[in-house]
């Protein structure tokens, strides 16, 4: 939530020069991506994302992300897309990092989604991973299942002081998770962060994915497990089935899932939810004293973690066999 | 640098609907103005700055700033005008704060001003103030001379930390300022705050004039003196005689100095120098562990006030009489 990099307008004005822009009318850095810097720049061809790529993001990863942002666009899946210099490249460099420009989409993310929102996330996140299909690229997924149980050594000691009891929970759901982790599930490109604020609508219109920065190779049923955990339990922790229901539905409209999607989802379920549980803990534990960003509760995730261990088919989320 | 407060869709929807501007296309967090929460929002009118005034501003000096803006904006200075509500407003309220629509301003803030960026920068600042002599209110100057000995009081015991001897040479400056500072002076609306980053330009040409949140009522030429220190030292704290001249003359095409402010001009600028050097030395005995904002050193302005306190007329920066 911050502009790490600041970059001069002479240095904007000499980078921009290398694109098919016109000149640069206006430059505003946004509180937008963790991650990253990024400015919102106009242009006289209209508004664009300038972003700089900060240490957190591995370079060598880059070419995947904008390449895969380019295929889905291509294919119409509503998601910026980096734009080319003159000479054909999609990563440049500015201020003594990676840096790229991407198309700038309208649409608000929503804070409290509707069930309606949900059935266009389903249908959205069901174009994506058919429009990746043909996608030539992989990238491991570097916070999947093998590396859950590593995550949370760096964090089993101190996990106690967060909740009594958390590091003995945890470390039996990861004993279950690892038995059990289906292998023979279709893989394909998933988002793998398809949370609220990387989704964006205009009105009752989904008008755009972004930010596909933990985008990898892994089970597509996955990545709905995520949005499960992300889109489908209220402020008080409550699941909302209606919310489920629609976002399944709206899913298998485009791509229906195979039985053993079906029968491994609260598994996936379960395991998403411990994905982010572990990457909570470890910020919440590494909080600079004095920080402005607020860690995210980690115990959120336990109660998810929870809920799915008592889940027995996925027709309790509310999709039909 | 930061944005402070966040704002739901819902309710930003519900505050849209008050002002002719159609519904909102999209909303950024914008990392611009330390003192308020700024968003770049795009409406179907087009771009517009939203900002909610944070405890920082104070409420009953808004109709001041905002209506300034509307003043100056009606007679041709570019600067942003805050939009009116259907029913005439110019101040709503948002997420608990007070909030106001201000319209776009194109433009980028030169971070190494060039002459012609000074001399643009005059021409602005004097039809800024010609602009504004039948501008009806009044504010007073609160960081103005009377303030800098109780501001100067809270830091005391604590500037020799700071650097040696740093107490006592304030101390000898303000005797002399507060001694001779001039009570004749032509007064009217100053902008008080006139550094390059609230100054955009497109090209060479001044696009506009930015943050008018520490604008008041005092004697114009204290804002030229103001911008003397802001715009015409080097990073290396050199004074650099060309960028004053471009400055000081490009305001005397508008509006030339009287005599008393040719004799005062000196004065004003290690004045000017002062408060700058007070504030920031406030500041940086005040920066809370951990903080992701650095504060500037106070230092930079001690060397200011020193360079002031050796000229002996106007003309060794460049104006003639």
């Amino acid at each position: 939530m911050a502009v790490y990099t600041e970059v001069s307008d002479d240095d904007l004005a000499r980078f921009i020069a290398d694109f098919d822009l016109g000149a640069v009318l206006s430059s505003k850095g946004i509180a937008e991506g963790v991650e990253n810097t990024n400015y919102l720049i106009r242009t006289e061809r209209g508004p664009f994302i300038l972003t700089l790529y900060e240490k957190r993001v591995e370079r060598r990863d880059l070419p995947f992300f904008l390449g895969l942002m380019q295929h889905l666009s291509a294919r119409g899946v509503p998601c910026p897309t980096p734009v080319e210099t003159r000479s054909g490249a999609l990563l440049s460099e500015l201020a003594g990092r990676p840096a790229a420009i991407i198309t700038f989409l309208e649409g608000m993310w929503r804070r409290r989604p509707e069930p309606y929102h949900c059935a266009e996330l389903g249908r959205a996140l069901a174009t994506m991973h058919a429009a990746s299909a043909d996608f030539g690229m992989t990238r491991p997924n570097t916070l999947g299942v093998n590396a859950w149980r590593p995550l949370f050594a760096e964090s089993a000691n101190s996990a106690g002081e967060v909740l009594p009891g958390l590091a003995e929970e945890v470390a039996h759901s990861l004993d279950r998770l690892e038995a059990n982790w289906p292998e023979d599930l279709p893989v394909g490109t998933i988002h793998a962060d398809l949370f609220p604020d990387n989704v964006f609508f205009l009105g009752r219109k989904l008008s755009g994915l972004i930010d596909f920065y933990f985008a990898c190779t892994d089970a597509l049923a996955y990545d709905v497990a995520i949005c499960l955990n992300a889109w489908c339990f209220e402020p008080d922790l409550a699941f909302n089935i209606t919310k489920a229901r629609a976002l399944l539905s709206g899913y298998s409209e485009i791509r229906p899932f195979t039985d053993a999607e079906f029968d491994a989802l609260p598994l996936l379920a379960e395991g998403a939810a411990m994905r982010f549980l572990l990457t909570r803990l470890h910020d919440w534990l590494r909080v600079p004293a004095g920080a402005l960003v607020t860690p995210k509760d980690p115990a959120e995730y336990l109660r998810r973690v929870r809920f799915h261990q008592g889940i027995t088919s996925a027709s309790d989320y509310g999709l039909d066999r």
